[in-house]
């Protein structure tokens, strides 16, 4: 019998996540809190609850891909959270990009409930997620880990361990997140002097990314950022702001002096307060530009 | 009958394309301020010159590969320069990093003498070069670039195009440089702050460079930053710092703010002022660790 999950958070990536568990034969209850964003999985053969604690009620597992540590623990630990309705020994796969902290937090709520938290943070855009081929981190108590393969194989590529501290996933999403936007930074400063000292921008875009740096995370960013057009939304300015301040505050928490992640969180902060909502965070790339009086 | 070349310095990247055109079945004519270097291409066929004039005198092409900008202006338009030794109608293949207004001058003394002058600058460490593997940018004349092809296909595995204005190459290069830089710095950060939120440091590299930075440039400096062991030597601090701080002046000459850059030139600064050479130059990585109290 294939373990019964309940998936908590709609957004593109949960929802392209939930259908890859639903496609992998797993029983699926959902939950968003704007409902309508549940019709499509309800079409594909989900249950759709009325509330996280309708929503957990029978699983053996529990996916939560929310947009900050708030709303993870308010659905989490918080009065009207799934915690209370779920069964011991239950697993909740924490899929946000959250605070090492928070994630050990709520570790320690589910231990005190009997149940388990694995951090299980993943790295891909939305595209990524619909083919089923993200990456995905897992950190926790080693049985819950083991149990937890499976549902993590539906939704990825590979599954990278990072061992019993539930927190150590969660730093190593920040982590990649941070160098992700080391590429968008250091692209834009690159292609933008190239400009201004006569190259050819998307030329020299598809120099670079055919030679040394001919990978997709280059490709991907650096086309954005060589056309400057900022489409498609992979994720929004404002949540990735959220997790560049995330990585300032665990390096000012661990006492390292992290210059480049100071420059990332400062030009989203930028980007957010120029008010452009509906572009991808890499479009940051443009405050470069603009510095430069292009 | 194939052009006859002369190659002007032989450090690890001058001597081992020099081999790869000799290989290439190209009559050779080397020179190297210290003599001994020519050796090992003297006993495989190339001739030995004693001084830049007499190595270039029957040349179509000369290759230069030098330190800096210097020592690049000394060999080419210096009192015991090349260039009036220099064929009307040859070909000078500059493949130094240097400021793209070196290159732009150089290419107006060779117009001035009847010869050409194309930027031909290189992206690889030594071993990458000895392979023959380089990726070359080409800029300069349209018809000495074109001339010019069968050699750069002898030393790499692909030429990359940036037109007529010789100094153009020379700004991808700079701009390939400071890109190599970000990735340093960046990774550096990265394995820092999870070190000190108690992740292994390797294998979180191992985790990064077998999913979204699954590629050589991350692959090689990242080993050398997550060991901590700068061996072997692709290029020596002082070396890149030079072409770091070409990077922030040609930044500053064009108005462009880089604050990555400026971050990157200071921690080789530093790196050179701590007195280590004979290191990598990834080796200001371990400033950030440094800065961090490990």
């Amino acid at each position: 019998m294939a373990d019964k999950i309940a998936f908590l958070g709609l957004g593109s990536m949960g929802a392209a996540m939930a259908a890859n568990l639903l496609k992998a034969g797993f029983p699926l209850t959902v939950y968003n809190r704007t409902a309508e964003k549940a019709e499509p999985l309800r079409q594909q053969g989900a249950t759709v609850a009325a509330t996280p604690a309708e929503a957990v009620r029978e699983a053996d597992i529990v996916f939560t891909m929310l947009t900050d540590d708030k709303a993870l623990e308010e659905i989490t630990t918080g009065p009207d959270g799934f915690l209370n309705a779920l069964k011991p020994g239950a697993i909740h796969a924490s899929c946000s990009t959250v605070a090492p902290d928070t994630t050990r937090r709520l570790a320690e709520a589910h231990a005190a409930h009997g149940s388990f938290l694995v951090a299980s943070p993943v790295f891909g855009k939305p595209d990524v997620a619909a083919a089923g081929k993200l990456w995905v981190g897992s950190s926790g108590p080693a049985e819950a880990r083991e149990r937890l393969k499976p549902a993590q194989e539906a939704i990825g590529q590979g599954t990278h361990d990072f061992g019993d501290d539930p927190g150590a996933a969660s730093v190593a999403k920040l982590c990649g997140n941070f160098l992700l936007g080391t590429v968008i930074e250091g692209m834009a400063e690159a292609l933008t002097l190239a400009e201004k000292c006569g190259l050819d921008r998307v030329g020299f875009y598809e120099m670079l990314t055919s030679t040394i740096f001919n990978t997709p995370v280059y490709k991907g960013y650096g086309k954005l950022i060589a056309e400057q057009h900022y489409q498609p939304v992979g994720a929004p300015p404002a949540i990735i702001r959220k997790d560049m301040n995330l990585v300032v505050q665990e390096a000012y928490k661990n006492e390292v002096p992290m210059p480049f992640a100071n420059i990332i969180r400062d030009r989203l902060t930028a980007t957010v307060a120029l008010g452009e909502p509906d572009v991808d965070w890499a479009s940051f790339a443009k405050r470069v530009s603009e510095d430069a009086g292009l």
